[in-house]
């Protein structure tokens, strides 16, 4: 399907990042985003929305207006709108204002519990900044790689934490705060991480001791996905590392700032 | 001793791995693990339990009867039954059914807490699952590697932890929570791994200086075994990697997935 | 400009580090400043301040009259003083000193929220100190290398932070403590960062499986900044190590293998 | 100086660890030093005073018996015994018997703290124990290695601490638990080590932006500690492991235990 020469250059600013007008427009857009995502975090506070409720209220039609803007020139632009309203940002773009629409939509009824749900739900407008973010290609390389390996090592976890919450449920007991399995599977897994809110804490001596022998396994497990990561990154930075070659001698392995291969003394291309 | 072709096909389903339909027992078993540990965790919850407890015991008998099954067969076509039964594998797999069976031979006794016990006990079931996870060696091996230096670590962390705990005591006194060496010991674990609960705070200046050293001593200890472990792995997946040779230049190196000696450009066997 | 001899041997002491006088200057400075900021940290304290108030006020007039002249002295012999008063260090040194002459011009009146505030800024004196931990220049210069992925990194985690809050404050609601979107952003950072105060805690069951998984997220991506950073920091040491310079154009940075300088293809020296 | 026959032989047994003799002395030791610690640590849980005092008493006066015919003996056997003496080991264990000795002789008194403070002080005894982890020395030549930069770092997190405590003194003031600055300080150093007891907790808005700031600055410094230690670990490592070359091809990178070059087969030295 050929564009249009209109929907071409449109498409050049929208979706493109190259060109000066493409990076101006991705700029003024974050700037939108976290503005909008701003307002709305300021309304969820009772004493603001009581005091400035109608202003954040008309900015919020006015950014879902523009956002809205956004996602019909995205379609009409778009060389295959299907697959773009299809894609995962289509869909972040489209949830980025269905929630005000259905909130007009059900503002007649008194479906106040929707009505939150639906308040806070604009609030994944956010989603819309993971675009820009996910230019980071190192790290999320380096997290693809060690998909398979942290998926393992979250299945560990859960079958310690498992462990562990019936074990602390046995010794400890409802009594002592531990009331189910689920529970102390919860206080399992806020203490192997450490985090440690202390709403429920081990009574018993041996409640304590296997307290201790989670937190030590966790401090030590805590060195599992930074390793994975670490040597994965490592890894990563070495080939970029490693992408230049010397064309008289084939050696790679040279920083991308020398000029001169070091084992031969040829001048590197780029 | 030589297996009649029913039972060494039985082997090859039920302990193998590499064949179509020994992938799918391993898949079922694991559903069936993971279905049975959910059913125990929720009838640890009174208000389920006393909704739902006829059809989680009902659900339990069934699953004690498929993995009685399993643990049976197992024996029967296992080449060598009793090393199997041995094995820390065969001990799991017997553990995972002998506390249901226990529990109804105690059920006309009153002992609850032998009941309780035996409830939970049956929860260790989840260490089936073990057996599958244990694929994942590149960990294991980074782990068994270290296994040394972490353990040289850990009898650090724990005399450190007997000072701290002891200066405490001292310090802060049975007054403000210490009441015993023990109990400061356990308050030190739960600072130095950073975990914070908080249901033992120190009081004094004295107590608050001290409590401050044990946590900046526990913030750079924590990188020990993160250090230990990233280096092991480090090299394990450099060993994985360069485990491929060029057969022509013979140079190592080469990405699991490279087809091409990325030296002489010769073909790479797998 | 030229600068008299006087001024050319002060500036060598104040300025200068290489010279022993020059060195002698720097320590007697860092205990200076050391012994003045304990001397305000004790001030607060208001057992201390109501029996040692007198004597502690002496000192600080003491110390603010040390400081006043050595930050005389060195836009004195300063080669280029406007410089050095708009650089870094510069305002650094005047802000260390301009609080208490504040505090002496608003004695009078009784703005105590000012005074009380100004006291407080006496103590970013102690950044005086960073000119000399910034000798410290493989940590500084690995964490300027990978400044940007960190900056992506914290985006990152205030998507995360906001999607979290919002879910949380949607979840457990102001009857649970979380009153607003800004203070459910503020409990998920509590608990991402593995800090978990326990001030505000979840109530509901879907409230803690929400935290169990803001907690694991957090520990895993607690693994992406110390991954960055070890990868950067291994070679930057590597680079040290290698401090071998090309004795042609002076150039450093070669790796221990190298037998050409990379920049001018001179051969390399051991 | 030359020792006799018997000093000499005592001296390979006590001080070396080589011989069968030596090894299984050592071993005896770390025992007994372990079940010594384990009788003080319960001597100070009340209800186990209260009924096996007696009996720990008892115990008691024997280890100190043993420690101190230990002591007496290395000095016999030791070749310069003054250096003994005031060396570090020789200092632990003089500290390992004489509190024992010094309650003895202050029975008679009433100085209730002071033996309360000589009773804690035998439980440095577990400080003999470092003479065996000392062994593990890859890990304490990497950590005296980066010893200058962790001290920088330690500096770094106090100028931080400082400088944190002092803002939340000022938002939050006596009102909310922050008294004085070395108590914010004491509570910055709680959070940036994401410890987070919860004794203090920002209550006001700013109070808890400053948190959130100083708890995410945390979070990315935790890795600093970390990125220096595994950076020195690796090369500590692959030193380690570079050390061995083969004779024959000239290869490099063979394992500890590698009895054979991998690359070409030929015996490896040690």
């Amino acid at each position: 399907m050929e564009l249009s020469p209109t929907r071409q250059k449109l498409y050049t600013i929208i979706f493109g990042t190259g060109t000066p007008a493409g990076k101006r427009f991705d700029m003024v857009l974050i700037y939108l985003i976290a503005i909008s995502v701003l307002a709305m975090i300021l309304e969820s506070v009772s004493v603001i929305e009581g005091r400035y409720g109608v202003w954040l209220n008309a900015v919020e039609w006015g950014f879902t207006g523009i956002f809205t803007l956004e996602y019909l020139v995205r379609i009409y632009c778009s060389p295959h709108p299907l697959r773009y309203m299809r894609s995962f940002y289509g869909l972040v773009d489209l949830l980025a204002i269905l929630p005000s629409y259905l909130g007009l939509f059900l503002a007649g009824m008194n479906y106040l519990l929707i009505i939150r749900l639906l308040r806070v739900l604009r609030i994944f407008r956010i989603l819309k900044l993971v675009r820009y973010l996910s230019e980071a290609n190192i790290l999320m390389r380096a997290m693809v790689m060690s998909r398979r390996k942290i998926l393992i090592f979250f299945s560990a976890v859960l079958v310690l934490s498992t462990i562990f919450g019936s074990l602390m449920f046995l010794v400890e007991g409802p009594e002592n705060g531990f009331t189910s399995i689920p529970k102390s599977i919860y206080w399992t897994i806020v203490t192997i991480t450490t985090v440690g809110y202390g709403d429920i804490t081990p009574q018993t001596v041996i409640g304590q001791f296997i307290a201790a022998a989670a937190m030590l396994t966790g401090y030590s497990i805590i060195a599992v996905p930074t390793g994975i990561l670490t040597a994965e990154l490592a890894t990563e930075m070495q080939r970029e590392r490693t992408s230049r070659r010397c064309e008289d001698c084939h050696s790679s392995g040279h920083e991308s700032d020398a000029l001169y291969c070091r084992y031969c003394g040829t001048p590197l291309s780029d």
